[in-house]
């Protein structure tokens, strides 16, 4: 079982002639709503995969028979929420003029209630953004912890990053999280990869890079038609976690990571292109070759 | 009977700290969804007030099942809805800022049906806003019309503006919207009010004035400790057209129109606190003296 500690969110993507100037406004001329938030798009992605899942998020009143709670018992997510009654469901709203121009209002709503929730206790847990203080606790009282920090990065103080690192298994960030963490710790990048064992940093359509063991491997990305890259990194995370349990070496699992994105891509919104393990199998072999079963640690 | 033609539309009114600048974004405090569209808020009040009432609005395939369902069936509007599959039931999204100032995108969404939508032959209509060609069929199939071009005044054509007041049987419009009207016809104030018999003119916390038989009537407002002056228009309107059913002289129309009002701003939000008719009929008493039954007229 894999546990997933972060944001569930509602994604709101609409597009509008024109950005409004203040005390102005503008109409919507499409609005899609995409099921979303960081620790959610994983979960989603591990249970497609076919592993056990445990999404650990906080909501509002407003999800209780939502579509998004059909959707998560539908492909199987297990839910350990935190529902506060008079908060809604953490929300974004994007606005995305005809120039690409952009505009996002993000509510935190019921995430709130991460400050004062009592941190579990987790054989294997992946933390997603969230609240720091929260994920410091998390890290120190779990067995097997992955992390990745990210929009959030700018959130943690030096301690509380401190204190998850020297907790963290397996260390997930992107060019400009890793960046983030090295200024606020006052170290190098080198030094971070010495302490959490593991490192998988990211760098959008140019692949990513396993640091592990004190060595390094490049995983160039598989490539598709791009219809949008929000998801790629949650996805990735996804397949690498599924494969990690599974008991395929960290190579491998960027790999399976990689494949899990390529799918994300291909379509708008972070679950609505999800591969089961078949169809990330089949692309597997295509682009990386045989994808034998692991032969030693199974989860 | 009375039937209301335009929108159905959910308010979404929320509070950050800053307006996002292009390409940034900012985070919402507060996020307080409440139920509007102009149409659907006169429906609502005659509803309580206790006169039959049938809303005739486009809606998406979000509205079924939803919350503001739910409301309306509870207060006894009787719906008539074109049901739009592929479409969002029209939605607005406010934002205001700690100094006050504001941004507002507006999903036409389900409305965009009313361009081909069949009008209906009704024998007594209040027409709200929506999309103009809809309320010109509307008023020419019409026996009683009453009519409000709210702030879709600019969208009407001098055309179309003809084919409407020739049709309408009692006006309602603020300040901007006979001004805006007086620019499109090319005529004067005093020539749409005798075109249409009865008008009445809003000049928000100023009190409004009734135009009817040759005669100027000035009524003032109720004062009232002002919460939030949205939907006072609508919720005046509601109270006229239930009174002028119960056979009330368009004066006593008019006051009752004011009484209800003063409701609904004493509180945020367009459908919130809308009165009964013993509750209206109070504060009406106690500012404009007794209300006796009607003697005449009974719709």
């Amino acid at each position: 079982m894999i546990s997933v500690v972060g944001h569930t969110a509602i994604d709101n993507i609409s597009k509008v002639p024109h950005l409004p100037a203040k005390n102005c406004s503008t109409h919507i001329s499409d609005r899609q709503i995409y099921f979303g938030g960081g620790a959610a798009n994983i979960a989603a992605g591990i249970a497609t995969l076919g592993e056990q899942v445990t999404l650990i998020s906080c909501i509002g009143s407003d999800f209780a028979g939502s579509e998004y709670e059909f959707w998560m018992k539908k492909i199987g997510i297990q839910r350990q929420f935190f529902v506060v009654p008079d908060a809604n469901t953490p929300t974004a709203f994007m606005f995305t003029d005809d120039n690409g121009d952009q505009m996002t209002f993000f509510e935190w709503g019921a995430s709130k209630a991460f400050t004062h929730a009592e941190a579990p206790h987790l054989p294997f847990v992946h933390m997603a953004t969230a609240d720091p203080e929260f994920n410091c606790r998390v890290a120190e009282r779990s067995e097997f912890t992955s992390f990745d920090p990210g929009q959030d990065v700018f959130w943690y103080t030096k301690e509380q990053l401190e204190t998850i690192l020297v907790n963290t298994d397996i260390l997930f960030a992107n060019q400009h999280e890793v960046h983030q963490m090295c200024a606020t710790l006052g170290v190098t990048k080198e030094t971070i990869i010495s302490q959490v064992g593991t490192a998988i940093f990211t760098m959008s359509g140019d692949g990513s890079t396993l640091y592990s063991e004190g060595s390094a491997y490049f995983i160039p990305v598989v490539p598709v038609t791009l219809a949008d890259p929000t998801g790629a990194g949650d996805s990735y995370r996804a397949g690498f976690l599924s494969a990690y349990m599974r008991g395929y070496t960290p190579l491998t699992c960027c790999r399976i990571g990689t494949v899990t994105a390529s799918f994300v891509v291909e379509h708008v919104g972070c679950q609505t292109h999800l591969p089961d393990w078949t169809a990330m199998r089949q692309r597997y072999q295509k682009h990386f070759g045989t994808l034998d079963l692991p032969v030693s640690r199974k989860g």
